[in-house]
């Protein structure tokens, strides 16, 4: 532990260092940063976390981060609202909202079903999702399951299923292929074969 | 530019993104793991760095940052007062601190004579340093000069030893024991330490 010849600036080196990724000298480096910005500089970044963990809500409708009682998405009468695409949290969001090719609804389930972590369909917003659809069901054209292709992935892609099933939606999983940039030879076997299963008409690609 | 579904989110994640070597994807993580703290703790993260920048500073002996006119060091009765080690910054007094080889007293420099950069002695506390040793010569036994063993650092010294000579006081140099090149912050612990106790008189510096 090192000495510091402030009590503030040893406060402000360990507040940096309890966030994940953020070692001890990377946190000087941060507080030695903020130190030389002016007082507003900092005043600002100080009342943005404030505020941020305060005023935060989550959207009623499709639990992602909002500032209001709906998120700006599902408030947005410029989206498709008969779309419905399920993400685990909202860096998933983020992605796929920087794509620029989705312009339907989310609904972030808060995580994935992970018996090895503790985490069961009760934890997430999956009660939440069937309620919407079956609400929702006249309306809703697609539910499209954007998880992580991971065994955890599947599970909760196949718990969905079951669950949505009832309603008579139609439910679908984003292609699983090989990656664009990626060379032939250094994908596996399982994401080959899948991609040769799943093959897209030639007329899809180049009208995309 | 992402898209956020929240503008707090993205004012937050702004703001972390301004810290230096903090890029948008750690800013995000950075933020999610904030939200998911409770209210207390977010808001004493962000009231250390507001009181930080308000109420920190600099100590009228050695320029080190302090929360009072004298830092911690300065007044500590422990502390062998015939000594000052030289510093440029003070990422260095933490450094050397934490080698627990050196009980004596610091002079920050708030930098190093940097043509290059601009940064002339003027810039420096080096006419604070030359008054504390004027003032305190018949206490002061050494002056141990700790800079970076880069160019940089070689000029600063001997402008510091030039200006020094006429108090007849010690001038030493830490040891060469760390790699020329070499930052004094990345610098091993037992390395640095080993320099502190090896300082050499400057006299044997220029005639090498």
């Amino acid at each position: 532990m090192e000495t510091f010849s402030s009590k503030l600036l040893q406060a402000a080196v360990e507040e940096f260092s309890r966030l994940p990724g953020i070692g001890r000298k990377t946190a000087l480096r941060l507080v030695l940063h903020l130190l030389k910005q002016d007082q507003e500089t900092v005043a600002r970044f100080s009342d943005t976390m404030l505020r941020l963990r305060q005023e935060v809500v989550y959207c009623r409708q499709c639990h992602n981060i909002s500032d209001q009682d709906h998120c700006e998405i599902c408030r947005s009468p410029r989206r498709d609202a008969s779309l419905i695409c399920v993400v685990e949290d909202l860096r998933d969001v983020i992605a796929i909202e920087n794509t620029g090719q989705y312009h339907g609804l989310y609904h972030v389930l808060g995580g994935i079903i992970s018996p090895m972590d503790g985490i069961g369909p009760a934890d997430l917003t999956i009660e939440s999702l069937v309620e919407r659809v079956s609400e929702h069901k006249q309306n809703i054209s697609e539910v499209i399951m954007a998880l992580s292709t991971t065994m955890e992935g599947d599970t909760t892609n196949f718990f969905l299923f079951r669950k949505l099933k009832p309603f008579n939606v139609k439910v679908s999983v984003i292609a699983r292929g090989i990656a664009i940039g990626d060379e032939l030879e250094y994908a596996d076997e399982v994401t080959l074969g899948r991609s040769i299963i799943n093959r897209t008409p030639y007329e899809n690609m180049i009208t995309k």
